[in-house]
């Protein structure tokens, strides 16, 4: 019986931290030692997020903000993140951005089919990029992106806020240290019960419904956990509510299938019509572990299920932790010119495998 | 908030155990006061617990047995049951149950292939027939286990003890009085690492792997909450245990998703590779449970995930509950000459869905 105690794991979790951050500020000497500052773009919800993470960080700041609201939201951000208003950027002036020595990223928080436009002309601003997830709304985008930045030389990171989470980190070094055997199979889902008038539900702005957005989560996970490239798909999408008019571009709840090609399988479902709790369980030859809640911004709770193993890595940190690890992991990229754990690549595996499901569903993307 | 306590429930399950037994016993005033003698068919572990579960039961009760081996699992079954020499039979002999007035029912624990036969030997010694699940290898088996037990007049029910656990009956009132809304998805999953040499793993006697034994629990629950039949149907099948030879004629492990036809989904697992702890995620539009664990004999767990109600329906009863609730169902049936809850149409009902299943991972029911 093996037991990993909430004294013992955070031991391990140093460690995993630690690799997170590979090389550190501390380690990297001749490196520059100021925070590296971002402009947000885009100030939305999960802005908000990312930019009060920062506010607590010593290594990312925010330097700059962009949006079509200026006078309000740009105000009240500007405010907030002691921003200047000569940084304060609309759509329409964001390649200023170029001149502005202080902004040296960006973070993308923009509906999905904004994050190609935009970063690629950050990219040739000369900024690095970090972009939320899904990466854009086909994967000819993501190509484009990867390519744009690197042609203008700077780091492309896709906000895979999950693989900094030091419970998922566990989870996955667990799972390397041979706690569970090989993995055979994943069940997962994620999902909420989504508003109305919203730019999810609109397909030429989200690129698609439940799935771009929530479903990633555990299919993302899978790709992750095994290193494998999924290249079996099965789908059966669902529109139940046909009046509220919420679901007239986008599907409701998808449910879907995936194998990789060593044999490993993934069950999952997702949806915008139901509060699904977001859990992935992950069952090895010998013994099982359940991330559950798995994707929300904190209280990721890691648990054997089963057999004779006691595993429980509880909840950790505190709000908007992921956030400020991605951001801070982003900014070691920058200033010690390595390439981030999530690139460009990174998402664009994930829209391949998103239109594999789609296709298989008969609603291919756009 | 709404807690349903432990006290709450005591109250709300006898309503559903009383339901469960209608008419009851002591309802039907002229019925006979007996216990039902049931023959136990193929002593194997299953049968040891229904067996025990008698042995506890006013209602139900073991009067004979069926086995190859009369002299060591005869004798050893004989002598715990308290069941006379003569009441001992071999498949040769077991047309003679007719003649025996103290079986008045069988209980089939037989491997799956053998379910239709002796369905249908018992029916035509006018013996009323509770036949574990899977029901048989095939649909058509299913049709001529109906056609014989109705010409023969004999009840015959399908052994699903899930349908008479309190805890999932509890599940079923919970939803049906609209405490998650309308139901939208399901995800769930079930297996075990199953050992070598054994009948699940040849697929005459089986009829398919994985899916027909495990796969069938979240499945067959999602039919009977919903009160639907799937329409639609994926599936992807792996096997990557290459080198045991457990899974030469089964499959290790498979994946499937259905769809009903009122649009509700449902995406599952199921494995002979991994032990996969039973579990059950039930989502509606205004909130989620879960059954974990959920089909073990014992211990279903049933409680809120997410949102702002809170239940938890604790772990009933002790170890045969099911067994015991199960055969003291069938033995009222047959008292009150009344119909059970999983009569064999509910188990055709799964196997058609298993044959599509299995069509839907291109690997067709023999």
């Amino acid at each position: 019986m093996t037991e990993i105690s909430r004294r013992k794991f955070v031991g391990l979790s140093a460690s995993v931290l630690a690799a997170s951050r590979v090389p550190s500020f501390a380690q990297a000497a001749a490196a520059d030692q100021r925070p590296v500052g971002f402009a947000a773009v885009g100030l939305g919800t999960i802005s908000g997020i990312f930019t009060r993470a920062c506010s607590t960080s010593q290594t990312a700041k925010i330097t700059g903000l962009v949006t079509g609201h200026p006078d309000t939201k740009g105000k009240q951000f500007a405010e907030r993140c002691n921003v200047p208003d000569s940084s304060v950027y609309t759509y329409e002036t964001f390649d200023h951005i170029r001149d502005n020595k202080e902004i040296e990223a960006v973070y993308i928080g923009l509906p999905n089919s904004m994050h190609c436009e935009y970063t690629i002309r950050a990219a040739q601003a000369g900024k690095h990029v970090l972009c939320e997830k899904p990466m854009a709304i086909s994967s000819a985008e993501c190509k484009r992106m990867i390519d744009a930045c690197k042609s203008a030389n700077v780091k492309l990171m896709i906000a895979y806020r999950i693989h900094y989470d030091p419970v998922h980190l566990q989870a996955q070094e667990l799972i390397r240290s041979g706690a569970i055997g090989q993995i055979e199979a994943f069940e997962g889902g994620y999902g909420f019960n989504a508003g109305p008038n919203q730019w999810r539900l609109n397909r030429k702005l989200a690129g698609g419904g439940a799935l771009v957005d929530v479903g990633i989560y555990p299919m993302n996970e899978a790709r992750w956990l095994t290193g494998e490239e999924p290249v079996s798909f099965t789908a059966i999408p669902t529109t139940r509510d046909r009046t509220s008019g919420r679901f007239a571009e986008v599907e409701q709840t998808l449910d879907f299938t995936i194998k990789f090609p060593s044999g490993i399988v993934g069950t999952f479902g997702c949806s915008y019509g139901a509060d699904m709790p977001g859990f992935l369980r992950i069952h090895g030859d010998r013994g099982s572990l359940q991330l559950s809640p798995a994707f929300d911004y904190t209280g990721a709770h890691l648990t054997s299920i089963g057999g004779r193993q006691r595993i429980d890595v509880p909840p950790q940190g505190e709000s908007g932790f992921q956030f400020k690890l991605e951001a801070e992991h982003f900014a070691n990229c920058v200033r010690t010119n390595t390439d981030p754990k999530t690139p460009g690549e990174e998402g664009l595996k994930d829209l391949v495998a998103l239109e594999a499901i789609y296709k298989a569903a008969g609603t291919p993307m756009a």
